[in-house]
């Protein structure tokens, strides 16, 4: 078996991360570290993991070196400790967003502050294998991704890799989001009475994970706008962009078609009939799947295109135990195979 | 105009009442004092409020006297501070627990804790028109009311007054309430990724209200079991009991139509057709009304007796408001007219 | 007092009509019609009204002449028999589709087929205040609003009134709406379990209400695109715009205060701080509010515009007892003072 | 391979089966059939299915002879047709209710009409591996579950077990339960705008699962009472019953935990601290756990047993699947491995 720990359990994305690796066939999972919730069973703050798993959160301090080793800390707090987490792990996989950016300079813009590690930052895949497949199976450390960030990217993904973008055009992707994207802590807004029933675009411009999709689909003009709805679990972006000139629906049909049929956990959702015609979160709910959908106004050359996820899953955690499966070359889809459900 | 301040406007009691207040035709609201949001506006904290009103949330230090002063903080404050307040407001009606148990031993059996102002406890009447209308009318100091004890006394009420329950039976009220009841500070527990979905038994017995149902109902068994749903506002009480030998269903009818024609704000559902044949939290929200119902197997002499309210306006402001317009002998429904909404 | 009748009151539309008139200070309500609760209580339709009328829904062919006659009718009914409907009322307010659009053919190309009286279409003026304020003081008849068309024509109407936007670039109007938009007959789709929780993107171009946009803003690039959210009533719509060259954020401050102060029922939300910061739809229900809301990116010009309503009130009836108000020469306000309720 | 056929496929019973089976190690899924959806991929109205299956739904009259038949029908159709279902399969799993009560009689008295195949009923194991674990090993014929009875009879069984239960003592049961349980057909009352937000007593007495309660638990004075609450998938039910003379808190812990260590997915949830204290369906969605708690008032006797599960799952498909596991000498787990999601 091949050993794995987490630094930070205790979080939505650690929680995950332990749903995923405790029934994982190749992992035994050694150590989950929380300071808060020190001395505790995990299934007291993860419920779904009570009779899986007798494992408590222990203190980081503890940690003893593992094959593989996971951070699920707030962000901030891996490029401090990053030389020491690397005699831990000889392979990390980092949720938070530490290491997703490239460039230095491009970290500090939007982050507002220098990174404190940044000859790492070359050293680190970006973790998303629908973007990264190759490089993941040999590489030793490999970043999170952002949930929303994710969901915009792959809606992206088929219109760059056939190149149908009009990239002279400005691309608008509005994201909607659960509340567990604001991670378990919460604050005054996430109290029940105040965020049930909400639709509020709580960001225009200028959310952090705008960076991630204009470094992986290498676009300038970008924005995302965020709006919190109730749900718990799920995004969905939905990009307004422009097309090449010429460019047809039976392009597009073939662009997004290509790009599922080349990643195990990437579907396109476009129906005629039936109550499910386009991606949605909600049947998402714990699987690694993105769902893809588009709409093209012919006219204008407007298109529509709409990727659904778990932003705990192929958000966070999904992605980062698919990143693992590559990294130790077993299949892909290892681990991750539940296929939600339905009603839901 | 009838003047009136709110010691403790920032929570949802007090924000209830200012919407309540600020409506009202006789009532000129002077001041709301909030320490945690000092100085801004009312509408910033209560977005209802806004284009409303310029009022901005003051230091109770800086109270002056006026006619009517509410009592809006959490429990256990009021009672040490009620002398002063005595001399700030002529007539003081308290939403909080401080004031609605008679006796101090049976207050400190339930709160575990001597009362700090015993001797003011026979000085308040309690603030359920619906059982106390004629003291009302000469009160100069009321105590509120708890949202789930009047829920549960209003169920019981018809068959109390009617005396048709057998008291040698025990009383079970299964209680049912939205997030707004926790007030709104929130806890761990009250983050929407934890609150939503839930049907969460947070309390099987002991609750404090019970010992409010006991005092008003004179029941001595009577338990309430406390399960929070995912809804904002509303209580719903369905209390199981055994009515005496030989009543039937048309004694009941009798019973119910005698509450329900004395209380402007009672109303009987027990439809046989249509989507809302029961009485229903939901379309309360914001009215002062409070809906029973009933169902009885004769066979064995177990009812279902059923009352839906708002636990922010029959549950609290709203009965508060409905007090002060008895106690200054105005209609009492003034400033309460609001229907309520359908679908919602 | 002033007599008025609804033509099918059991839908959404026609049951808020219905609570806003029987509460309305000038109005006496004659009929309410409806073919599939004929003989029913308006309360066992809307039991938010219980207690307040003893109407009964009665049969279109008993109606008698009233001074203003609302039809809430599904789309398509009205057209038919508007000669028949102008012999009952003096004053002909239509909530549904068939009298929003001036133009036959205009109307032909997004409703699919040719209007049944378009010599009527130029007698109807549109039915929202913040756009026609004049005209309605003497109108006779008077089309509904579409909610969508609201929210998105009023997120426009500060940059268009004050000549702020580059119409050479499209409008991309993201709008999220609650489940009662769908009318009280429900589909497949709308059945709780799986209407619950979802974000659906159910239509991404060509909606009808597109057309309430063109026509009232006089934008010709202009999309709408649809997403269905858990909620029951609200809608909001955020737009993505260019400003004009050099246009900046105090220009936009100006825009958007003139409209404010123009408009008893539009508000700006704009915060820094607290949980309501920007408009949202959950605090309007009940409330004829459409709170505005903006940010510019100044670097690119891109504006984000957001406007949130409740799509019964502001987006149907609330405006079509504004319109009553002003064609009848009474305050605009009357009857619409409900200020909404938080939490909720 | 063992084969398998779902008759009824469509529903949300059978579409929870197809997940299951398509999935289960020892399961080649033949034939799910539908006459509404004839034709049409599953995926199609299971979404969760699509990149699971390629099957389509087939008519009922092309059905072939299997290992295991599942009847996923609405109630009333298998009677009628279990000769020729028994043809087709050597061994039948029905999730209906037309072969749960063992007494032609007490079926009559508690479904109002004469059962089909009376003879038909004592060859039928009722389908709660935790009630009758060691008669499906050898079952050919295994009925469904309530999944209102599912809820209570596992609440009601560590006391019924252990001898501890008054019965001289009426048994008050309160369910909460999801949309999910009226079905995929919906009704008037499951419009998202009627149904959200309810808490909804919608059946105080004569709920038809209260038949399997006393046929399983042996007791005679039972009730259930049905709320209706916002939640799709989940049910839970509080019992309130009383405990013999003596019985102590410790006795209580002993018989839970004997039942929770005899059957591999009952657990005990009763904590001190967190967040999930007690049982709650929410955390159960998709699996197939019976989650139990107590507290006992030791002065009066008042025991409240609670009981959570999945309505789909432990109530339905998860228990069908566990039984065919028993039948078929696999592990009791097999294909039920599914842990749950938090948060959800």
């Amino acid at each position: 078996m091949t050993t794995a720990s987490i630094i930070g359990g205790s979080g939505y994305g650690g929680g995950e991360l332990l749903r995923l690796l405790l029934s994982h066939p190749h992992i035994e999972v050694k150590q989950a570290t929380s300071r808060s919730h020190l001395g505790e069973y995990v299934y007291q703050v993860h419920p779904n993991l009570r009779k899986q798993t007798q494992l408590k959160f222990s203190d980081p301090a503890t940690l003893e070196p593992v094959d593989v080793l996971f951070l699920a800390q707030p962000h901030g707090q891996a490029q401090h400790h990053i030389e020491q987490y690397a005699k831990l792990g000889s392979k990390i996989i980092d949720l938070a967003a530490d290491f997703r950016l490239r460039d230095p300079a491009f970290y500090e813009q939007w982050y507002g502050e220098k990174h404190a590690a940044p000859e790492w930052l070359a050293r680190f895949v970006y973790g998303l294998p629908e973007l990264h497949r190759a490089e993941l199976a040999n590489a030793n450390y490999v970043s999170g991704v952002g949930c929303n960030a994710t969901a915009s990217n792959l809606a992206l993904l088929p219109l760059v890799k056939a190149d149908l973008l009009d990239k002279s055009f400005p691309v608008f992707i509005e994201v909607k989001v659960g509340s567990s994207e604001s991670g378990a802590e919460g604050n005054a807004g996430s109290h029940h009475a105040e965020r049930a029933n909400v639709i509020r675009t709580f960001s225009a411009f200028g959310h952090r994970h705008t960076a991630e999709v204009m470094q992986e689909m290498c676009v300038e003009q970008v924005s995302l706008t965020m709006t919190a709805v109730d749900l718990v679990r799920g995004v969905l972006a939905t990009a307004h962009a422009k097309v090449k000139p010429g460019v047809a629906t039976k392009d597009l049909w073939k662009a997004y078609r290509a790009v599922a049929n080349e990643n195990p956990f990437v579907r396109i959702v476009k129906e005629q009939r039936g109550i499910y015609r386009v991606p949605e979160p909600k049947i998402l709910a714990g699987t690694n799947y993105a769902d893809l959908g588009f709409e093209l106004d012919e006219d204008s050359g407007h298109i529509v295109s709409i990727c659904a996820i778990d932003n705990l899953m192929k958000g966070a955690a999904g992605s980062a135990v698919q990143c693992m499966n590559l990294m130790l070359g077993w299949a892909e889809t290892t681990g991750l195979e539940f296929t939600g459900l339905h009603p839901i």
